[in-house]
């Protein structure tokens, strides 16, 4: 497997730069986040604008609005959510050069083209979750009967190019630890560790690498005896013959050879599942991630309003003035004392505004980096992924430009199915982007049947999502690097006179829903704490 | 934590010896799992008769009615399943020694006391859960936020005695992969291993152990660049402080002590989820395992007769004639041309029967020495494990009797749940089974509150199963030798007159409700080949 790949995956699937960016915080100490939002006092007769139906944008107005505030929303899209979106039969897709796609998935059948997964510890995201009473499921982001695929012709002899996730961790354990168990029985660890600690280690690598003759303690002396000796065929690898009953134990599945296995570099896709926020248990909203969407706008009702675009912004002496695009096309005006702007800066860039011209630069530096992402729901006739390849929820990798399958977490056995037929980035986003619907379709198709010969003979329907592509988004998430947290985030963390940024991008949550939430509690604290001593 | 109890979850959590039995396959080549069971040919004519309504038995009886046999069951307790038996309010469970306990858990809320998890390769099982149309959820097996716990007052150092999967992993993994790529780059795989591989492994250990300066990739010569150095906190290991909106980065958490978590073995539990048929995807049946049971006894309806303990089996001529105690006591008798007994050897054993000696002698020797298993479901006012500690689903290890937590794996964030208090094996679970009913809960709730604090104030009602304490059931699984998979087990294989021995124990994949299963095909297809020739 390209290497290349891999590392852009445990790199940049929690948003490009996540790394990073958090690996800046060591040494700060913050608040921890299971405190309610516990704002006080009274935010009656303060009027305040909130820019996009967004997750930020909602959750602020929701919060608000107990403290006794006068909130409107204004949205551009004919649907709340933003980027949090699901599709279903009817939705309809329109990009910017004009592409439109309609869904007609069978009834029932969802795909989640923006958020799809809950990390356990984002916990801003679960409490509105629970306060809403929604369902939460598991999301499979781990499956060991998922593949590792490579179309690299060098390593088609890796299982034709397609290992399942436990056969290539077992092989690359189990090998390294075999020769690490022999180098530090051979000493080269004598002057790092002492007797005892290397003892210990020589057990570790015997089990972790399922090494030498498997256990089968009789006594607390055996017990204690280091499993070392050679890789082979083992528990952790799996069946080439599944064991049944009667005279059938099955047959234990052979290891791939080891020099292939170093050269593929398929072990950078195991980091993917290691990555804090990808780690399980990852959850999912039953029904389709947009639930959370519409749990808020309904609650707020006419607080918002729908394709009310903005275009321009002012800050008016003690307040704020926007100008929009109401019903009919004509500009209409609105006025409030506070301004919660949630437009992500890659649209908020090219809207008129009076803000500071090292803001409007950060805003513009900002918005123009933003993640280049797309994703396709797929459904198939038969969900043959599980009947045929025992896949049950979870990600297959592939070094191919569609990058990953993510297959569905419920629904297990049931007649039809949704996959994620591709989800990717950057420079493979942007080669799927440029293509027309239809031709996106064919790619997938062509990529996936590299991995599921089934694809041709049982695909139905498709659709897609590129992002950058797609008005008022124009893109996935925000990007910083380490110099620009220091400059243009801290300088877009204080109010523009009456209005605030917020949304995921004004986090260190960034490219998750709790982002747009964190932010939205942070904003909200300090424009209470000026509304209420003014 | 104390290696012999981790080593022993592992070799055993599958049923003791699971991993030799199966280790001993290499070589021998067998047939496929995926084939359907398929039988041509007319049994009409023919009485079966089938002795226990467990899996084995129950499977059994419905394919060969779908072959035209004339099939009877007769079932010592009033229900069916067997071992595969979920328990909820008002289900009356008693013992050997006359303890009685009924469970009051509140309507809706359930323990699995068997069978709770059903790994993706086990095809039969899923087969009949996909023909009788029963919904399959996902069972964590894994969760990197559940504990690794230990009393052992020599580690409480490492957080408590409690340390998050994660948090083992990372640093376990991120020490050892240190001391190799110093010990690598210093020479000590030259030998072995030629430059590019020495190169790959190096990227290999710097990736796995989350070593040096995070990944952020910027050119492909970056990429390239093997990732050394030291291990430190890192996006593996997770947070102490959460990261979130605004001015707030978070804050990586430390590792612990490197010689205390070589020596705590701790490493020793990662091992359970790694053995096959505990690997991520694993699946459960909604509502309850015995969702399954009952699917099978709907069908078969009368077929079944209940409260007819066998108490005589005789070989009689050409056929089979059976006594048992009928309604009000008295001794029936039932005749048939075959008989499939699915009874475990572990209450077999004590039936009187016209077998061989040989095969008397071998039935008493498996028959005592079946599993020593015992679980407990608990009731809590509230799912603190998910509001205070963020775990959903997964499993604590713990090196005190209980031996494990297993947390469930839906209903999430809902206000009561029911999580397994205890699971444990052999000697731990005596420990438990000698006790009373309360005392176990006692036991039970005085050891868990050293991983969860919150058990007393939360605890409402408590069931414990002793398997081996178990009417009609006298242990958990069969266990079996090497030795005498070759002797014992090749004798049983072959029918004793006209009856068959049937039942997990009678398969490869024992202690699952594949082997019941897998073992009733078996049994079919040789009793259908004799009945056709006859
Ligand atoms: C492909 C993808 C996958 C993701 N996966 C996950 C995941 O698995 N889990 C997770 O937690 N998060 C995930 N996220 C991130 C999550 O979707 C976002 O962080 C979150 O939804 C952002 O919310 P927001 O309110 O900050 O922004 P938005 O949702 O973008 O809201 C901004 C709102 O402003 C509106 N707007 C824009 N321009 C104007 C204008 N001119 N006038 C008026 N309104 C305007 C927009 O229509 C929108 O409704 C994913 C995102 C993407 C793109
Ligand atoms: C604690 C525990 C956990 C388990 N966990 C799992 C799991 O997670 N997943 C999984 O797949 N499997 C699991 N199993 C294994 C699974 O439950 C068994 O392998 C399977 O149910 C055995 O089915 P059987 O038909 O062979 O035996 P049984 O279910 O024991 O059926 C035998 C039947 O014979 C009846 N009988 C006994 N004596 C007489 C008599 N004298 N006269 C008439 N009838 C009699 C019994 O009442 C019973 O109904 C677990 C088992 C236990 C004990």
């Amino acid at each position: 497997m390209k290497r290349r790949d891999f590392l852009q995956l445990v790199g940049r699937a929690g948003g490009a730069g996540a790394v990073y960016q958090t690996m800046t915080a060591m040494g700060v100490l913050h608040r921890p986040l299971n405190e309610p939002l516990d704002l006080t006092g009274n935010g009656k007769g303060k009027k305040v604008l909130i820019l996009g139906a967004g997750l930020a944008g909602m959750s602020a107005a929701y919060e608000l609005r107990k403290l006794g505030y006068d909130c409107k929303i204004l949205e551009a899209r004919g649907r709340p959510g933003g980027r949090c979106h699901s599709i279903r039969r009817g939705t309809v897709e329109t990009e910017t050069d004009g592409a439109t796609q309609t869904c007609n998935f069978d009834p029932g059948l969802y795909f989640n083209a923006g958020p799809m997964r809950v990390p356990a510890d984002h916990l801003t995201t679960l409490n509105y979750c629970k306060e809403f009473d929604l369902a939460l499921e598991a999301f499979l982001n781990v499956n060991e009967n998922a593949y590792y695929h490579t179309a690299d012709p060098k390593f088609q002899s890796l299982g034709g190019g397609k290992l399942r996730h436990r056969e290539a961790k077992a092989d690359m354990f189990g090998y390294t630890d075999e020769l690490m168990a022999k180098a530090t029985s051979e000493g080269a660890l004598d002057k790092e560790l002492s007797k005892d600690d290397r003892d210990a280690l020589m057990q570790f690598f015997g089990s972790d690498g399922w090494l030498g003759p498997p256990i089968q303690p009789k006594t607390t002396d055996d017990l204690n005896k280091p499993r070392t000796g050679v890789y082979g065929p083992n528990m952790r690898r799996g069946f080439s013959v599944l064991p049944g009953g009667g005279d059938n134990p099955g047959k234990l599945s052979t290891p791939v050879d080891r020099h292939t296995l170093f050269q593929s570099k398929v072990f950078f896709g195991f980091g993917y599942e290691q990555y804090i926020d990808f780690q399980m248990t990852m959850l999912q909203l039953a029904g389709g991630t947009d639930r959370l969407a519409y749990a808020f706008s309904e609650r707020l009702g006419k607080v918002i309003t729908y394709s009310a675009p903005i275009q321009e912004i002012r800050n008016d002496g003690s307040g704020v003035r926007v100008v929009y695009k109401g019903a009919g096309g004509a500009a209409r005006e609105e006025k409030a004392d506070f301004c919660i702007c949630t437009i992500p800066f890659s649209v908020l860039k090219s809207i008129s505004n009076d803000f500071t011209a090292p803001a409007k630069a950060a805003i513009d530096k900002i918005g123009s980096q933003y993640a280049v992402t797309g994703k396709m729901g797929m459904q198939f006739k038969r969900r043959f992924w599980e009947e045929d390849d025992r896949i049950f929820g979870g990600v297959t990798l592939t070094d191919q430009a569609m990058t990953q399958i993510v297959y569905p977490s419920t629904g297990f056995q049931s007649k039809k199915g949704v996959l994620t037929g591709y989800y990717n980035y950057d420079q493979q986003a942007e080669e799927f982007a440029k293509l027309s619907p239809q031709d996106r379709i064919k790619r997938a198709l062509a990529e996936g049947s590299k991995i599921h010969p089934q694809y041709d003979a049982e695909f139905e329907s498709g659709i897609s999502v590129a992002w950058h592509k797609t008005p008022y988004s124009l893109g996935g998430w925000a990007n910083w690097s380490d110099e620009q947290r220091k400059n243009e985030y801290a300088l877009l963390l204080k109010p523009q006179g009456a209005t605030y940024f917020c949304g995921e991008h004004m986090s260190y949550v960034g490219s998750w829903m709790a982002g747009a939430f964190e932010s939205s509690h942070e904003t909200l604290k300090q424009l209470h704490a000026r509304a209420s001593s003014g």
